[in-house]
Order: C-alpha cells, then sequence, then structure tokens
C-alpha cells in the first residue's frame, strides 16, 4: 500500500507525495524538519509540514531568487542570504564571478545539518566555497547589527510568514534592509502564491514600499508550489534595476558566468518575469 | 470528517481538494464525470478522475487558450474549438468582435449538459449566441469532412493524450487541422504540464512540425494544472503569427474587445509565454 505525505500548508487543498521512505525527522526548536525519499520528485524536504524544497524541481525556485537579483544589480559583490539553510541559493549566488562575499543567515542549525547529510546535491560545494560565511541566528538582529551599506543583495529565502518567518515579513525588517543596502541594492523576497496567499503579498509589498523607491514582484512557476505563479517580492534603490532589456540581462550574465548554466533562468524568462498577470498585479495594490 | 477527492493523474503525486458536496456524477459512453463542489476552488469539473476546470481558476487557461491565437492571427473570423465542452474557451472566442462563427464539436453530450447545468458560469452567454454552432460528434471525422481553409484557427481543449483524447494528438489530426485552416491559420492544444508530462509535449511537438512550418508552444501557469508550467501546443503556417511586439498585440486587442477584459492574460504576458525556460524547451527536440 502506498504510504502518502500530505502537505498541510492549506487545510482545504493541496499537493501530496507518494512516500517511499523517510530519511530523517527532527524537531528543532523552531520547527518540525523531515526529510523524506519520494517516490516523484526525488528527496523532499518540509518544514513544519510545508513543502520546501525537492531535488527534481528545486532549480526553478533557485535560480530565479539568486539570478534575477544579482543581474538585476550588475555589480553585486556583498549579498546575504536569509534562510535559506538548503544551501541551493548560496550555491546560484556563488555562481557569479563578481561575488566577493556572500553571508547566509539560517536560523535553525538542524536545517543546515540535515541538508548537508541527505540533500548535498542542493547546497553543493558552496558550503566550503571561501567566499562564503554561514551564521546559525536570526537575521533581524544580523541585519540590525550589520554596518550601513554591507551588502548589495538581499534575499529572503524564508518560510510563510507564519510561525519562525513572520518577522522577516515585518516594516522592521524591511527598515534594515534598506538601511544596509547599498546605494542600488535590490531585496527579494519569496511572497508566496498570490492565487492562494494573495493577502501575504499584498501586506509585505505595501510594507517594503515604505522604504524602497521601486516595489515590484516577478512571477515565477515552481512545480511543488502549487497553485499557479509563486510572486517573488521585490524591492530596490533604483528602478533601472528591473527595467533591463533581455540583451542586457544576456551580457551580465555571460560576464557572471552564469549564461547556459540554468533550466529555468533565461534572459528572457528574467525580463518577462516582471509582466504581471492582472490577478497578481491587484495584489500590489493597497487593499 | 473532511472528504477529499484526489486526482489520479499521476501514480505517485497529485493534488486533493476538500469536498464539501458531489454535484453530479455520470457514466457516459466516453468517460466518467464528476462535478463537485470544493472547499478551496469552488465547483470542479473532472474527467476520469483529471481535473479539467475549475470555477476559482478557469480563466487562466481559457483566456490563454482563446485569446493568443485569435490576437496572433489577427483577423480570425472562423473558429473551431475542439473538445472544450464546458464552453468556457467559447465564450472567450465570441468576446473577440470579428468572429463570425465558432464550432464546438464536443464529443461528449454528457459533458456539455452536465456543464450547462452545474457550471452555468463558465460556458455563460456562449451557449446561446448565434455566431456558436455546437456539434455534439467526433472532431477527427468533423475536420476530415470540412472543406479546406474552413477555420482560421483551432483551439484543441482535450483531455490527455490518453482515452478518448489519444487520436487529438496524431499525425493525421495535425495533417487535416493543416488542410483545413487558412493560409496564416493558427492551432494550438492542451500539450500537458512539461515537469511531469514532457513525453507529451515531445511526441506532439515533432508531429505538429511536419504539417506547420511554425511549430513551437507557449507557457501558462495554471493554478489547479499542477506541476509548474503547462506548455500550450503551436502550430502555424506563418511564423510572423506569434513574433508579434506586445504593442501590436495590445492594439489588435483592444480593436477585438478583449483589451481590459482578462485577470491573467495581457499583451506582455501573451508576448512572453513563447520565451520558454530550457527545460520546456528541451522537449520541443526531437528525442
Amino acid at each position: 500500500m502506498t504510504s502518502w505525505v500530505e502537505e498541510a500548508l492549506y487545510p482545504d487543498w493541496g499537493q501530496r507525495f507518494a512516500c517511499k521512505a523517510e530519511v530523517a525527522r527532527a524537531r528543532s526548536p523552531y520547527q518540525d524538519i523531515l526529510v523524506f525519499e519520494s517516490a516523484s520528485h526525488g528527496r523532499v524536504l518540509m518544514l513544519d509540514g510545508v513543502v520546501q524544497i525537492t531535488e527534481a524541481d528545486e532549480f526553478v525556485y533557485q535560480e530565479m531568487m539568486a539570478h534575477v537579483p544579482l543581474l538585476a544589480h550588475g555589480a553585486a559583490e556583498r549579498v546575504l542570504v536569509v534562510g535559506g539553510g538548503d544551501g541551493g541559493i548560496l550555491r546560484r549566488v556563488l555562481q557569479h564571478r563578481n561575488v566577493r562575499r556572500a553571508v547566509l543567515v539560517e536560523i535553525d542549525e538542524q536545517v543546515i545539518a540535515l541538508s548537508k547529510a541527505h540533500l548535498p546535491g542542493i547546497g553543493g560545494d558552496a558550503w566550503a566555497d571561501p567566499r562564503a560565511e554561514v551564521v546559525v541566528g536570526d537575521a533581524i538582529h544580523h541585519v540590525a547589527e550589520a554596518p550601513t551599506g554591507a551588502f548589495d543583495a538581499i534575499i529572503v529565502d524564508s518560510t510563510d510568514p507564519a510561525g519562525v518567518g513572520e518577522v522577516l515579513f515585518t516594516e522592521d525588517f524591511y527598515r534594515e534592509c534598506a538601511r544596509v543596502l547599498t546605494g542600488r541594492g535590490v531585496v527579494v523576497n519569496q511572497g508566496g502564491v498570490p492565487f492562494m496567499q494573495g493577502d501575504e503579498l499584498r501586506r509585505s509589498s505595501a510594507r517594503r514600499a515604505a522604504f524602497f523607491p521601486d516595489t515590484h514582484a516577478y512571477c515565477i512557476a515552481v512545480p511543488t508550489y502549487v497553485g499557479g505563479f509563486m510572486a517573488i517580492g521585490w524591492g530596490a534603490k533604483d528602478p533601472a534595476c528591473r527595467a533591463l532589456a533581455p540583451a542586457e540581462v544576456e551580457r551580465r550574465a555571460a560576464a557572471a558566468g552564469v549564461l547556459g548554466t540554468t533550466r529555468y533562468w533565461t534572459p528572457e524568462i528574467h525580463a518577462g518575469a516582471f509582466n504581471l498577470p492582472p490577478y497578481v498585479a491587484d495584489c500590489l495594490r493597497p487593499a
């Protein structure tokens, strides 16, 4: 008989995976962590019953979370990854030749440990890269204590705004992000699936708008973040960062060393992702 | 206790809906038909255990299946809808002012009857439109018997290529589509979710390529066609049809009377949807 793992994100709709084997399970001070071997998507990481990443489709989310802000900035040398304890975004950030320092601040050291042990391909060599600094701690405090202008880009790879990830969607956090970013700095954050979680995007957009001249979102279609497009929240000090033609994006990607390494991101997808369907764009307006 | 309806599309992964009530169930000569009231997505139509449409997200699929080929053609007057017994594509086709005749050929009259009775908002007034002709029958025969050059656009809103929909993915069918289309004619078809069903897109693309100078696909993110982007197969006699800038798409949409009526389709989404992620583009190349 098939054993099923059912995602607990929504009470009345969601996905389920046939489970071949449970690989690891832990109760950290912050959340329940589960790694299992699915029949369909390779290994799956769940936190509090919600899919964070699967081996089969992680490339979509990681590529679009890392390459879009870094190439939009164009010369990002210092990058902060908030959350992202699986290492997948860190790995993509470090693909960029011009990145000199990437700091990952993850609150839950057990997520890092279990990812290294059981999902080694996701972070790959990133953990050992001399440009990487891994901090186990609270990103709120880390950002509050960072010097002004410490980072060129901030990538918030958080859980949904309930439980441990909640503080990463507050006004205080975005104020601090704006302060520690350089003059052309960009912050992006996991903004949920608007078809199911439109209020989440609406609230976080309104908060970003108070501190960033250019607040927007871009859409990505992640197979196991079910429910249509996921929105990635966008806050930039310089509106020019998201007004790039595909040819310029391509030029930058070639210089950075990421062109031709991707399975979802392309220069055209990058530029086009900022064009939102009206049902998503509606979430960017105040209620 | 919650009663769940689990989609049977894939053996080891899929979505499930909390079911408030079963609305109608029938066994037609072709398939099992189920309409139920979900807790999350309004009413849901399933054929042989596979989600066809939900009231909540049908707009994505219908808009992108109807508006893209019609506006790409630019002056489509006669349109054939194959399948589509819920009436949703027919309704969007008839929004276009220049459409003079829309023929819907659905093999299963019970799908039409149950949709009219239990999903009346999907087809809306389309069923009574004097420009609409509804044929209950086999689209293969209908297309084979149609005069050469009878249609400007063909929209194949079929089930997946197993069971009743299988013949709509064959070489014979595409040959006949090419014959009955006018000189700038376009055919589009439901091409599955490439992340899960890449072989389906690969096979149907190869078949279309034998009869259409321009074979491609475009991507749409439909919330309840889970698994990331769905690909819509594209076959056109004139490559110019998909090379339109958003400004020209917008001009045509305004003239047709559809601009501003949509919740997913926009001129920019239209033009950008033809830019495929590499993992989808890979499916368009012969194996």
